[in-house]
């Protein structure tokens, strides 16, 4: 029920993916007649067969501050997580409004041993298909440095579990990349982070190489992560719009989409960081992806997947296990 | 002497710019040998006569400390700004480090009545023709609510007095729209900045709304501002690369490319935030303008057109008078 769009967008990706993933089973959770106007009618056996909705008819209006969030029962995302609480689901995936979601996993999932403040951890691309996990993205303001070095752990555990190797780079998102750059929080974290032994500290890293891979793991507070995506987001969206006020108004551009049947739109939209959606929450004891509040189907199916392939991989188990060893020393 | 490249594109930036404009005039500043290297033989009459050459040949080391800086005499940016100082230039433009133009700004310039620390503001393009202005966009970081009030004024007071109407609306940038959003530092500029009657305070605007030109003016920590700066540039660098990657492999690309004349390369430059370059350093007693680090021939000479339209216009006295207004009442 969750972002700009709800249902309209939610259940054609679930669709979409019942289709494309043989092994996927989704729940869709929320208001049955919302939903059952977004089913298409044809069906096919194997993708009713692993489908499932939930009643879930209680509303979270907008822009609810966590406590009223948690408080308020039967709503779709409650439901959600109470499902992977209950081990019934793997993963849950929302559109839902960040704060929400983080309260009600706080609340309901718990957090990983040794986390105190769990993160949002989105992919950045990089050219030459590498690729960065920026956290926090958005899920905490005013992180201290000990926060900050909690996500560095836990960065440095995704990226090495999703194949960066064994001793992943870990950066702190600054404003220039001298030691003596930045405000207190800042030169606080850096600090600790080169005093951890667990962490392959590499030093700062400028928003202007934020595509450069220049670490697996870029840590930062929530705010600061939040205005980076968001930013990025915003220039590809630009472009986007460029591209087709172009293509309504340039003649050598719509013959040349014409002929090609490849739109200047679909070009730009490559590096759109939409395709890159669907960020991890991490530091929960259980799977919980976000997508991006303007969502569109396409955003959202890649969040679903996203999902699916933590849940295939055991993203939470493998956390767990590596945080335990950490804590335990 | 500045910047990535030095006079190999300052140079060349700025034959261009005394072509197209027939009443500038500028001393180029700095090791006159690498400035005669890169000085055109067959320049014009009309050019010669604008163009003035100053000898500044104390080397400033990359990433020095500001402090070190200001003790250094002699280089190319300390004869700039002393000739700002002293009346002999109205204005100054460098692609040098932004600490070091603050260090040096604040020191021989002043800053303007009432101001405790300049900005940078930076220009961001909307679409439909309007624009913003972002400041603090990296001279500052953890800057005070008071500090954030003072930038509000001078971007308020830029925003007039560059067409924006009589009231420039005032946004934070903050990751969230809601009231509560936010850390501490955004809390109390939110309540220092709604309090000043002198403003027009619209509230909090979020960084994917950056080009929706939501505010004339927008606030932030220099932190943050150069973040969201950078994040822009760095996604509209990733689009030229992918498209120029497109043009080299896609033969229907290429072809259309020779057909029309037109890169794609060109259509997504459009859009790059390069095109809005040279941001104004505000808060110091004369126009000084950076021009970001990485700058290329075309990007200098935007930045060069910007501080010739500032001096034009007279925005240093512009603000000094309407900052005298409000100290005094």
């Amino acid at each position: 029920m969750g972002g700009d769009h709800g249902p309209a967008i939610t259940v054609g990706a679930a669709l979409d993916c019942l289709q494309s993933i043989p092994r996927l089973q989704l729940s869709l959770i929320g208001d049955l007649a919302a939903i059952n106007r977004n089913l298409a009618r044809n069906l096919g056996e194997s993708v009713l067969s692993r489908l499932n909705t939930v009643e879930a008819a209680a509303q979270a209006p907008d822009q609810e501050p966590p406590a009223q969030v948690l408080r308020k029962q039967g709503t779709s995302l409650h439901v959600a997580m109470q499902m992977v609480q209950s081990g019934q689901a793997a993963a849950c995936v929302s559109a839902g409004d960040s704060g929400s979601l983080m309260a009600l996993g706080n609340s309901l999932l718990k957090n990983l041993p040794g986390i105190r403040r769990p993160a949002i951890c989105a992919m950045i691309p990089g050219l030459d298909d590498q690729c960065s996990y920026l956290l926090d993205a958005g899920a905490n303001v005013d992180c201290n440095a000990e926060a900050m070095r909690q996500f560095a752990w836990m960065g440095s555990i995704m990226a090495r579990a999703l194949g960066a190797g064994d001793r992943p780079g870990v950066a702190l998102l600054n404003i220039g990349t001298e030691p003596g750059k930045g405000g207190r929080q800042i030169q606080q974290a850096a600090t600790l982070l080169a005093a951890d032994s667990g962490l392959n500290y590499l030093g700062f890293v400028e928003a202007r190489d934020l595509f450069r891979a220049k670490a697996e793991v870029i840590v930062c507070d929530g705010l600061i992560g939040n205005i980076a995506i968001k930013s990025c987001e915003a220039t590809a969206q630009l472009v986007v719009e460029h591209g087709n006020a172009l293509l309504r108004t340039d003649p050598w551009l719509r013959l040349f989409n014409l002929l090609t049947r490849k739109s200047l739109t679909g070009v730009i939209q490559s590096v759109d960081p939409a395709t890159y959606n669907g960020a991890c929450l991490l530091g929960l004891k259980g799977i919980v992806v976000k997508s991006h509040g303007s969502s569109r189907r396409e955003d959202f199916r890649q969040a679903i997947q996203r999902a699916y392939q933590a849940a295939v991989f055991g993203l939470d188990r493998v956390l767990n296990e590596r945080l335990e060893e950490l804590a335990t020393g």
